[in-house]
This record gives structure tokens, C-alpha cells and sequence, in this order.
């Protein structure tokens, strides 16, 4: 069975207690459940990882490029920053879609430009945490 | 039942005729057939429309203040230069999910910027002719 | 008698539907007949227009040409797009006045910058669909 | 009756004398008394300033606070540089008209840009002293 | 025979009529005839249209796809907003050459950006009318 | 006893009554009574002045290099517009601080440039009225 | 008693030893020990941490969210680059006071912008380490 | 006997006082002085002011209209601030020479531009008080 | 019989040596013989030169006022870089037509600017080594 | 015997494997041995780092301040976004090289700006990993 | 006695004959022969030059550390363009005055910055050819 | 024997005497003397050459691709400016290694882009004249 890693950036463990403008009062645990289950119809085996390091992150992408079919991301901050981010999903050879629970684009100038979108085949944006599940409806096509 | 419109801007009705490696081989009729497929499914009714006509978009876009509950717009070319049809989709009180098949953000820096994205509450890009079964998907969930 | 065109670009057509907080509640019929009313009064005919394609605007500017002395347009989104509206502008002899319901320097940036005032004897922004009478006000003295 | 502070910036004084291709050669006297004429017709009161002091009009507009219901005021050169008549401005309640004799936007870039117009409820720009009596018109409007 | 599109963008209409420090006062039906002539002469077949509407101008280009072997364009002010007609012709396989009747690098810098000459082989600008004759010469050229 | 300049820029005098947003009801007034109760215990004398005039200002820095040990100044718009201010400042000798009553950084990106930070030792933002109190504890600290 | 989290970006840790020409020769623990004494005196409690890891310094706001009423943040290098460490104090609901040594007005360019002063309360720079002391004095006042 | 007004701006009554580095240690009684005796020499009669008030010097320059043949002015901080000196200078029929003791261009870059340059037919900078009198010569030239 | 100066700039000796995607095998000397085909034909005589040297090109250029009707210059890499080359050709009084081999709109970002093009009558790129001929049909019109 | 510190940043542990056309098929582990070897013959002592967290880097800096004459570093894509990493490098006082195997002015923008060559004394990039042997013969001549 | 190098750029030979608008009729012989009469009243001693050849105004600085006191530079074009003219003069220990006879400041946008100005003493523009001698008298009296 | 060519850009035959800040006391001649040892160690025969005009460097450039394997080059001030160095390398198919003794970032902005680094395979900036022999050493390395 394919592997997907959904991998979650900084503050996203804060889901559900936090900016409720913006990103609603589910939590990382609820759209990881979701996830699992919509995985499960599809046909893919989920790693579900969050982490406030970049360098966590990092890791996380290396060991996908032995483990895993295909990369769910939501950058969160590190969207904009991290060039690090960027070379590592470089080096990941599968199909690597990027998640932004809010839309990034009415937000502030500096969330407009992502370091990410430069590697991901896909980018879902504002479709709130649903988002998650349409990137694994994706990812699903694309590796079957 | 509710209705989506779904919106294809200019050149769009060569789909599957030119730039392969953007857009597939996959025509705009492709698309709507599987559109329509998925809509039935989801309970939805759709009204589907191609134009190479600025003002015909935005025509279409006012009509669908009084017939449909939500808006798929893929404004390809307009997406960056047409104030006009933000202003179109501003007046319009449902939803928005714009579609892009490319990754416009790996393409030329001018297609970088959206003025529909300052009205869309969902962006999705790079998913290929996908991303209008995603924007249905996702249209479902919010007007359901 | 003179004659001035009236020409009202893409969306007008919604006024008094759509962003009330920017346009208020009247229609583009209640300025119309609000300007002819003031028109007579001024001893000038008018030639009321709106359209949702450049093209179109383009054309009754090419128009205005022989058929008129005067112009009052508010271009609304063609404004900060349209250098085609400027060119056909440039071809027309008589005074210009732009037109803007909303003071458009309180918006988005992308507002601030209009092509039609390179070509405009006169710019009224922000007094509301006054503006309009305040134009022909102004063009009735010039061509006195 | 309501009164409006009409207040002239920086070299106004000079009106009639000076590039008589931009500004004409009414002087600032004429003005003020077409002014008065007006508003004598339209039942407003008028306090007519000129300065070359930026603090002067500060002064005057904090003063206007407590006299009267409206403010028009053409800037000229503290239109592109003065913060602090913005702020000035941002201080008083009733409505602000901006007034520039030329079409700003057709002259040096340095005069596209106004601070004045962040807090002006109407800008009219490019209708020579037939600018301030419009103005005036729409005050009018405002505070009956 | 081969066939060679002659396109001509907003305004064109007028020429011979407007602005005649740029364009001269040729006038299209006179471009048109002489083209005929030069094309007669190089065995070319020539379509001449002009059009006002972004989209009719698309539609041609798309239509070229099938009729014509070569593009001649002239896309006044569309050269420098149109990210539309750049990709209708993306999608033309043969030669494009644009051509300007003024030199548009001596005029204001918003038409110092070409999004066409992002596709064209050849730009001819500010040869007047004769740029159209030189740029029919180099099409037969380059598709003998 | 040393001896502090207390000054105050442009509209200050209207602390209290306008933007209670950013400002709050205090006046300025009862600012300079809280600095002179803190600075009788920190064992400083006080000059303290508003001025809506940049000559004046610059004529209180100048007298200041004869009477005063330090200055504290609260540049409010002069902050982003006036290089004379920064020069005059440049030619005092003690140490300066800059006081914002709201956090500038906040605000319109045009507030977000001081000059007057080039030359202050210390900046002290967004600290409402306290940030006096706090500036004359750094003074006293510097100056001891 | 109210609890203060006193956080210290990368190299803080080295204070006193490196650059002395923008820092001084006091060492963070002497801060520590000073802030200590002072927080006694205004009856608040403090945690008082330094980290070269990003994403300690964000687990530590995470923790603070439960345990301090207020954060006083002294953001060095991470100033300028972490949109991460901005989210996360966006996630924290009482007063945050950024604080600079240096005056980074006065240094490099890229030392100018701050994510973190776009949520701070208050920004306290060029003061020294009196500025940690000054802001606990603020915070004092504020959760007072 | 030729009329030539030299005028100074904010700040320059230190001369000779503050930053010896860039201005020396004359005084601008010093410079008077040479310029009166230069202009004896010269044929001209001289009117020195100096003023911190923008709108004095202003007041100046609209004298001059009547009174001088010429202007020499040291703009000193309003050289990159004063859009109104320049509107003043642009209402003077004579000849305008611009003068800078220190070479602006190489001191920070908010000095590099000069409104009032706009204007002048002639710049000196960088020839210390020695370029009034280069001034002078200058002057005497171009009136005689 | 009228002459033309055809002028080459850097590194165009090595045509058809060097980079054949853009520039193809044809050599300068192919060009040469062609160019005095045509210009047999057309009744011009030809001075054909190329130089590395900057300085070479604007004493050819100064030659060219008394020898010469008109010059067709290629500048090569000085398209971008030389104010000396159009200050050279703004003291020639005869037509410049400017010629590209290559489209250098379709190359790097710093190719995109031409000093030339401000002082050109005409402009032609990418019409390959036939745009030479094209330039000289386009002199022999203007000249006759 | 002196030691230099041979840092390396984010993804560097995956040389050899990923974007061979950047980085060749060398191993960090191989570029280790060659840099002992060398490292021997020059009469050093080397520690070699790599680490994907940049805290890492920067707690090995502060180390390298006590233990180490001199630092050879490949920030990777730190490189572009670490102020922190400047900002350690600024406190440790020995020589500093910066290396990159690519030439990174050939690549992305992004990477052109490098925050570390504000502090280092050389900058080696493109001359693949043998830049880290000429790094090391450059450290021991200058701590020799 | 002194010796002072005037030298001259490109196209400057022209004098007199090219752009009277900007230049006067004046040829450079004119000046030259001022400049001597002048020098030989202020007891200089005058190495006068002009190259269209950027190299050969090198080669002339550089011979001026040898045999000059100061250099009067009129670098025309390669004011502008020529970072290797200001790496020469830096390399000159005298003093260096800059001299442009028409008011750059007023031209086009890519004439306001200057290369030469970064290093020169002083720098007179506008004057016309008589900058040369008021530039002389500044030399005289820096080196007397 | 493989040939490199150590081409040297202008200014640089002042080294020694020049700026020792930035470049230290060694000459030209030293360099060459320690290259041509160096270079008989590594097998290779090396012509060396200095020029202040850019075109005799484009044609040692040009003279190259016949006579040498490699070029090692110090642009100098050509690195910043000159595009047609740039070609000329382009149409050289051996490797390029660009040096530059100091650090060119760490100076003025202009110096921070190389028009050369778009070719060169490798840079070496700020290692004093012994980066020539690291280029050498590289290029060895390359080419055997």
C-alpha cells in the first residue's frame, strides 16, 4: 500500500485554539482522523507528523524519499521562509502537494509569496481543513 | 437542488490542443463531462461556460447571483489582468473556488499574481483538470 | 443643442445591488435620469451608456468622435487596465471628465493608478454618484 | 448655517501670476469671492484661507473642529509631502473635499501621490477654480 | 498558397484619422491594399482584420491555427495587457511577428512591455506603415 | 540639576480628543504632569513644548544644545517627513529618545520610516503616554 | 502574582562577549539577575529563557499561553525572519513587549523590518539592557 | 545694481557649530561677509537670509519675484523634502543656483534627491562656502 | 548616390562561430555581401564596420554626420549599456534604425532595456541576419 | 596544531544523492576524507559538522569562538534566510570562508544574496566540493 | 607651479555643433583656450584632454598621480556608466571636481545617478562651459 | 601543455599601489610571477595579461578559444557593467573562473552583481591575490 506523508509546520498543534478567523476549531488530531479514514478508502497508508523545527521537517522529507510515495505539506510559516524546506522537497522524487487551511492570498503581503509552491506539483489554498483531504484525493490519483 | 457555474476563461476551449505539458491532453468537453458525472453524484446542478470574452464572463458571473449558489472559475488569462471580473466576483454572495490546471506559481512571474484570489475563499492549482472535481468536492462541502 | 457621453464601464450595471458601503443604494437608472434632468437644466444632451465589454466602451468613445463635444466616464475596473480605453480617448478632442463613485485612493493599491486620468481634463472621486452631475457641471461650462 | 473652512496651501497666493498653463490667471480673490457667491446660494458660510505655513493650516483645521461642518481644501504642494495635515485631518468629523486646480496625475510622478486623499471623503482634480465651486455643490450636498 | 494572418488591435480603425505625429495619416484600408499588393507579389495569401474586441482578435488567432501559416500582429494597446492573446499565440505553431507602427520605446513606459514579443520571432516597431510590408518580406522568408 | 526637552510634534496638542483608537483619552496635559512628578523624584528638570511647527521644533533642539542634557521628542508626523529635524537633532550633542505613543510599525506603511531613528539612541513605540515616563528613566540612566 | 516570560533569541546567550560596541559587557545573566530584582519590586513572577532553536522559543510562547499574562521578547536574529515565531505570539492573548539592545534603526537594513512589531504592543530598541527593565515596568502597568 | 537673494535653510545658523565634518568651522556671518564683498566686486547687491521656516523662505522667494534678478539658495533639508520651495522657485522668472557645501552624494541616500534641482539651471556641491561665492560668479554672469 | 553607415557592435565578428541557437552560421562578411547586394539594388552605397571598441563605434557614428544619410546599427551588448552610443547617434541628424539578430525580448531580464531604441526611427529584432535587409529597404524609403 | 571548523548546513547529508546536476555524486562522507587529508599536509586539525538545524550551526560557531582558529562553512540554504548565522559569525573572530559547490549566481534570485558573505573574509562558490580543499589551503595561509 | 588635468568624455569633441539646447555653441577649443587664460591667472598649469575611449581616461588618471594636483573631470556619458573611471580616480590622492555644462538633474532618469560623484570632492552643474572655470577657481584655492 | 589565460580588467595594473585596504601591496607583476610558478607545477603555461580598454579583453577573450583550455579572469570594474565581456565569455567553451581579491559583497551595492558570474563556472571573491592561484589550482583540476 503507497505511503503519504502529511507533514505540518509551526503553531499547526495550536489548531482549533487559535485565530478561529482563520482557521476554524478543528484540531491537528480531527484532521488527522479524517485523514486516516478518507487514506483508508483510498487505498494509502498516512505518517502524520507536526513539528515547530524546520530541521524536523527536513528530516521528515528525507525519510520520505525511502518511505513514502507522496508528500502532503502545510508549510505553515516556513511556507514563506525556508529555503531549506524547498531544497529538501528538491531532493524527494514523488509528487509533493502543498495545503494552506486558509487562503494565503488575502492575508498579509509577506504570506503571498511561497518558497514551496517553486517544487509542488499542486497547491490547495483556503478550502480550510477539507483541504487535507483534497490533496490526498490527489495524491491518490496520481500514484495509482 | 443547488446550482455551481463553472467558469472557463479565454483560450481554455483549446484544451487538449495546445501546450501539453501544462495542460494534457484532455479537452474542455472531457472536463465537463466529468464534472457533470461528479455533480450528480454530489447532488449538485451545473451550468458550463467557456469564453474568450472578458465581459461575457462577467455577465455570466452577474447572472449567477440569482441562479447559482456557488462559483468554479478557472479565469486562465484573466486571472492576472481583469480588475473587472473581481469586481463581478465581489458582488456575488456565495462562494468562489478558482481553478488554475497549471502551478502557475513555476511559470512566468506575471502569472504569479491573481486578482481573483482576493475574492476566491479556495485557490486550487496544478492538480490538472482534477482540480475541477476538487473545487466541486469542496463546493459540496460548503453549500451542503 | 451639445451632446455629452455618458459611459459607465463593467459592473456599473449592478449599482445599487453590490458593496453598498462603497456605492450606496442607487440604481444606474436613477443617475441617469438625475443627469438628464441636470442636462436640460444645463441646455445639454445626453447619450447614456453602460457596458460590461472595453470593446463596446471603445467604439461609443470612436463615436463620440462626431457625434459629440464632451465625455464624462467612469471607467470602473477598465480604469486601471485599459490602455486600449486611453488610446481611443487620446483620439477624441473634446474635454474629458473621469468619474468615480468611491474615492479609489482609500482602496487597494491596485486602484490608485488610472490610465484614463493621463488623458482626462478633470477627475471627481469620491462624491458618490454626485460626481456625475458635478461632471456635467464642469463640461457645461467648458463647452459654454 | 453651516459653516465650511475653504483653506488654500502653499503658494496659492500667487494664483494668477504664476504658469498660467496650469493654473490660469484667476487670482486667489476671484476665487474667493466666486466662492462666496455660491455659497451664499447654497446657504453655507465660508472662512477662506490661505497659507504658506503648514502649522498655519493645522492650526486652522483644529480650529475648524469647534467652527465648522465641512472642510475643503486644496493642498497644493503639502498634498504629496504633509503627514501631518493628514493627521490634522484625521481629526476633524465632518466631510473633507479635496481640490486640485490641474490634473495632478498628468504632471511630475511626485504629485500622483496624496496623503490627503487617505482621509478625503471627494477628490476633484483638473477643473481649474470651477473645482472649488463643486466642491462646494457637494458639501452642500452632504450637510443638508 | 500560403495564408497570412494580418491582426490589427484596439484603435487601429482610426488611423489616418487620430494622433497623426505618431501614426501618420495612412489609413488601415490603405495598409490593407498595399499589403494585398506585396503579398501578391511574394505569394502570400493574406487575411486583414481588425478588431476593438480582445476576444475577436483570440477567435482569429485561434482560427489561424488552421488557415494560416503566419502571423502578422499588431496589438496596439493589447501589446501591453494582454496576457490572453500572448497564450492563443502560444498555442500557433508557425512565425508571429509584431510589428508597431511608433516607435513604442520612445513613448511612456507602460508601453515599453511587450507580453507578445514574450512569443513573437520578429518585433518591427517604428517603421510606420512599411513595418507591416517589411514584416509580410520576412514571413514569406521564413516560410518559403 | 539636568535639564531634559521634552517636545512634542504636530497635532499632539489635540491628544485626548482625537483617535482615542491610538491614542486614548489622556491629554497631553496630563502627560506633562506625569513627567514632572517623575522627573522631580528622578532629580530632572523639565522643558516640555508642542509645537506644530518644524521651525519651531528645530529652534527648541537648538536652544536645547545650550540648556539641556538630553532630549526626549515625540516627532509624531515630522517623524516621517522632516530631515530637518534629523539635522538640527544631529547637532545636539546628548543622547535623544524617540517617543511613539501608538506602535507605528502598526500603522500605514508611510509610518513605519523615521528619520528621527537615525539619530535616537533609544526608540521607545506603542507604550501609549507610559512611553514618556519609560523615556525619562532611560534619560536619568544615561545622564547620571 | 502575574507571571512575565522573558525570552531571548540566537546569541543572546553570548552577551557580553561579541560586539560590545552594540551590546555592552553585561551578560545575559546579569540581565536575568536585574529583571528578577525589578519583577520582585512590581510584583510579577518571571520565567526567563534564552534559545538558539527557533522552535524552543515557539514552544515557549506555546507555554506561555498557560502560564504567562505577558511576554516580554527580545527577538535578535529571528527579529527579522521568523513568521513563525509572529504566529505564535498571534496565538498568545496578552500584552508582548519586543525588545532591541541596539537601535536597529541604525544598523543594517535588513535589521529594519520586524514580523514581531507587527504584534507586539510595544517595541522598546536602543536602550541597553534597561530596556528588558523598561518593559517589565510596562508590562507592570498594563496587566496591573 | 543687480538684486541676488541668498537664502538658507533650516539649520545653517549653526554653521560653523555643528558637524565640522561635513560644513567646517565658518559661520554663515563668515560666508555673508565674502559673499558681500565677492558681490561688491561683482556689480550685484546682496540679500542674505536664513530661515527654519519652510514657508519664510517661501515668503522669500515670492519677494524676489519683485525685488532680485537671481537666487542662490541652500535648501539645506527642504533640498529633499520641500515640494512647495520648489513650487515657489518655479513662480521665479530669474536664474536659480543651488548650492551644497558638503557633496551630497556621498552622504546617505535620502540626500541624493533635490527637488529644488528640478528647478535650478545650476548645482554646486562639495566646494565647501566656497561654492556661494562660485555662486555669485555664476549669477554675475547669466544677469549681465 | 546617398550612403549608409551599417555599424556593429561587440562580439559580432564571431558570427557564426558563436551560439547558433540565437544567431545561426551566417558570418558578418555573409552579411556584409548581402546587405551590398541589396543596397545595389536599392541605389544606397554602404560603409559596413564592426568594432569591440565602444569609443571606435562613436567616432564611426561622428564620421557618419558628414558621410552619411543614415546608419543601421547593430550595438550588440552596448544595446544596454552604452549613453555614449546614443549620445553619439542624438548628434546625427539622419534616420538610425537599430537592429537585433535575435529577439533580446526573449532573452535575459538586462537585455530587455535599450539605450539605442530612445534615439532609433526604427526598431527590428528577431528577424535574424535578414533584419539588416529589412533596416536597409526601411532606409531606402525614409531617404528617398 | 591549529583547528578549523568545517560547517555544513541544511540537506548537505544528502550529497551524492540528490540533483546530481548541481552537486555530483560525491558524499559529504567522501568530502570529509579528502579535507582530512588535505587538512593533514597543511598541518591542521579539522572538526567537520553537518546539521539541518540551524541552532546546531550556530551552537558550533559559538564552540568554534573557543576552539578553533578559523571557519570553512557551507551554509547551504541558510545561506540566503540566517541573520542568527551572521550574526554568530560576527562573534567569533578568525578567518571565515564560505563555500558552495554550485555557483549559486547561476541559479534561482533567491540565491544570489547571501547573508554570510556580509562576515566572510573569502567567498569559493561553483568550483564543486573540491571549493572546500581550496578553502582549506586559503584558511591555512592566512592563520599560518 | 600646480598642474591640474581637465579632462573630458565621450562626444564631447562635438561641442559647438551637436544639441545647442543642452550645450551652447561653444566648442571645446573655447573652452580649452578659457580655461588656459584662467589657470594662467591662478597660477595652474593645465593638462587639457578629451577620449571617446573610456581606457584612454584611465590611462590619463592614472598618469595624473604622477604629474597632477587635482583633476577637473567631465565624464559626459560615462558619468553614468563607468564604475572603471571612478575605481581610477579613487586611485588619485588629489582632489576631484566634476563638471557637467547642462543641469543633469533635469534630463533623462538615467542621467541623475553618478558614478564620478562617489568619489569626487565637488561637483558643479548647469553652468555651462563656465563650470570649467568656476571649477578651476575651486581647484585653485583647494591646493593654493 | 594545456594554456590558461589570467585575463586582468581595469585599474588593476595600479595594484600595489592603490586602496591596500582592499587589494594589500602586491603588484601586478607579483601575481604573474607567482601564477607562472604555480602553473609550472600544475603542468599548465599560462598567458597573462592586464588591460584598461574592455574590447582588448574581448578580443584575448576571442583569442582564446583557439589558444587556451581555460580563463581565469579579474573583471574589476567590468565585472559590473560590461555585458560584452559576458558575450565574449559565452562564445569561449572552456571553463571560467572568475576571482576577485576582496570581497565584493561587503562593498558598495553596485559591486554585488557580476554580469561574468552568469558564465563562470566558478567565483573565488575576497582571498587576496592567492586566489588567482586557487583558480589556477581549480582550473587544473578541470581541465586534466
Amino acid at each position: 500500500m503507497p505511503t503519504v506523508y502529511v507533514l505540518n509546520g509551526p503553531n499547526l498543534n495550536l489548531l482549533g485554539q487559535r485565530q478561529p478567523e482563520f482557521y476554524g476549531s478543528t484540531t491537528l488530531a480531527d484532521i488527522e482522523r479524517d485523514c486516516r479514514g478518507l487514506a483508508a478508502d483510498l487505498g494509502l497508508d498516512i505518517a502524520f507528523h507536526q513539528s515547530n523545527h524546520e530541521a524536523v521537517l527536513i528530516d521528515l522529507i528525507h525519510e520520505a524519499r525511502q518511505k513514502a510515495q507522496a508528500i502532503v505539506i502545510n508549510p505553515a510559516a516556513f511556507t514563506h521562509t525556508s529555503v531549506a524546506i524547498l531544497d529538501a522537497l528538491n531532493a524527494f522524487d514523488g509528487p509533493v502537494i502543498e495545503v494552506h487551511i486558509s487562503n494565503v492570498h488575502k492575508r498579509e503581503n509577506f504570506r503571498h509569496h511561497s518558497y514551496v509552491s517553486l517544487r509542488a506539483e499542486g497547491v490547495i489554498a483556503g478550502c480550510g481543513f477539507h483541504g487535507y483531504l483534497l490533496a490526498l484525493r490527489h495524491v491518490a490519483r496520481l500514484i495509482s
